[in-house]
């Protein structure tokens, strides 16, 4: 039923960022993330549960946050079920503005997924107006499904690796680092599953802002749309043959481009919008 | 005018074929070039001129042709355009029934474009039958354009380089090594030059037989085919900036599909089948 509900009415802000974004400059989704969770007054909560290096993971987020003025950064690591469920959890949670979650491995992510975290986030996302950024692991994390894995040039049921995701975004799927590694026929693979599922590649140093039933690109790079909504899937005999599949609407976003995820349409909303606001 | 004009009525056979196909068990592409041109009967001319070791080339058709039991096989270098348009060279192709244009530089194949050579290979095409095979960059030189370089991940103006083809199939940008080399974003830019023509990516050891306004796909990789007839496509402030482009149609095409060029329709033909005559 939930996956049937969409995010109309969605107070929040969903920021998924293919990864590798820019921490230098303070410039790109970093900033974007930064000014809507508050700007100076922002109060945020990086989750590190998806790296193997959350300190430097940590620290590094903490400097850049705090060039950018926000200087209530506090790191969770979340390293298992008991943590995720935790009330001191719940509590830094409670009072945050923005979430990042990092990147790393997000098979890492799966012990928060159900997790009264993962309800919490959920809630003050829908309800709250909450911030909550996910960047490569991290970023396809968000939807009902996540990938997992998966490689191969073919597109072919077993060129792709799903399970649950956290659920913060509905009847989407998500791939990063995505034109930098070529990733649009394990995108394909897992779409193919679902034909209902928007498949959704985003590119290193760019990101989607998902607000009230659609999405803004901000970044330098682009996000590729692929919606099998009216395509025809004809799985191979063997799982690793190349499946045919006909009819895929394929669109490309550089920033400024907005999406109507309820209607699937794209649009050139203000070319090089800079803070994700553009309709 | 003769763009316009389709391939309706030609009698002819084009086999194009994305590179690396197999030359040692004689299944695949070149097992179908040779028992359209005639089996045992045939006589093939390979063309050498996109390579810079001809012999070397030669000497590899030669060997598999004559494993499939074709003994007629000639090498034409075609170093220049008074080659190109002797009247020797001529008699030679008058009395092919199957031509090869072997993979390279495309860039050397330029030299034939519009040359007596060019002419006569596309009026027995059309009127007596003749079959024409290219791999690799004797693939991108059928079109009445061809890809001669580019590369970037992203699409955009400067991610390819164009110019005129031989002219054998009408209407079609055509591009190899696909998946293999993440090719789609090339492709892509290529088309946006000209939202008409029809992108056509094939994968090594995978050909596309062209027939009376239709192909079908033999091989063991696929053939990607990117309809931008009625995409959107906004150009951005400079060439090497990602464009937007929406509403492409992307279609996957395994051994066995096949595809109506005028209606651009693609179509589950036999699966698997190998002749490269499925409907």
């Amino acid at each position: 039923m939930e996956e049937q509900q969409g995010d109309a009415g969605r107070k929040g802000r969903l920021l998924i960022i293919g990864g590798a974004e820019n921490r230098t400059c303070g410039a790109g989704p970093l900033e974007a993330f930064a000014g809507l969770a508050g700007g100076e007054h922002a109060r945020i909560v990086v989750v590190t549960t998806a790296t193997e290096v959350p300190e430097e993971v940590a620290d590094q987020y903490t400097a850049v946050f705090g060039r950018l003025g926000v200087t209530s950064v506090r790191e969770l690591r979340l390293l298992g079920r008991a943590a995720a469920d935790d009330s001191a959890t719940l509590r830094a949670l409670e009072s945050a503005t923005g979430v990042l979650f990092s990147g790393g491995d997000q098979s890492r992510i799966r012990t928060l997924v159900g997790s009264r975290t993962n309800e919490l986030l959920k809630r003050r996302l829908e309800q709250e107006g909450l911030v909550i950024a996910g960047t490569s692991a991290g970023a396809t994390a968000m939807g009902h499904w996540m990938i997992l894995g998966g490689h191969g040039h073919d597109v072919a049921a077993s060129s792709v690796k799903v399970g649950p995701g956290l659920g913060l975004l509905d009847n989407v799927l998500i791939d990063m680092h995505f034109n930098e590694r070529g990733r649009l026929p394990r995108l394909l693979s897992g779409i193919a599953l679902d034909i209902r599922l928007l498949g959704v590649g985003i590119d290193e140093d760019t990101a989607i802002v998902v607000g009230d039933g659609h999405f803004t690109v901000v970044g330098t790079g682009v996000v590729t749309v692929v919606d099998a909504g009216q395509a025809t899937v004809a799985y191979a005999a063997s799982d690793d043959e190349p499946m045919a599949m006909f009819d895929v609407s394929l669109h490309l976003l550089p920033a400024g481009c907005s999406f109507q995820m309820h209607d699937r349409l794209p649009a050139i909303g203000t070319m090089r919008g800079a803070n994700g606001e553009v309709g």
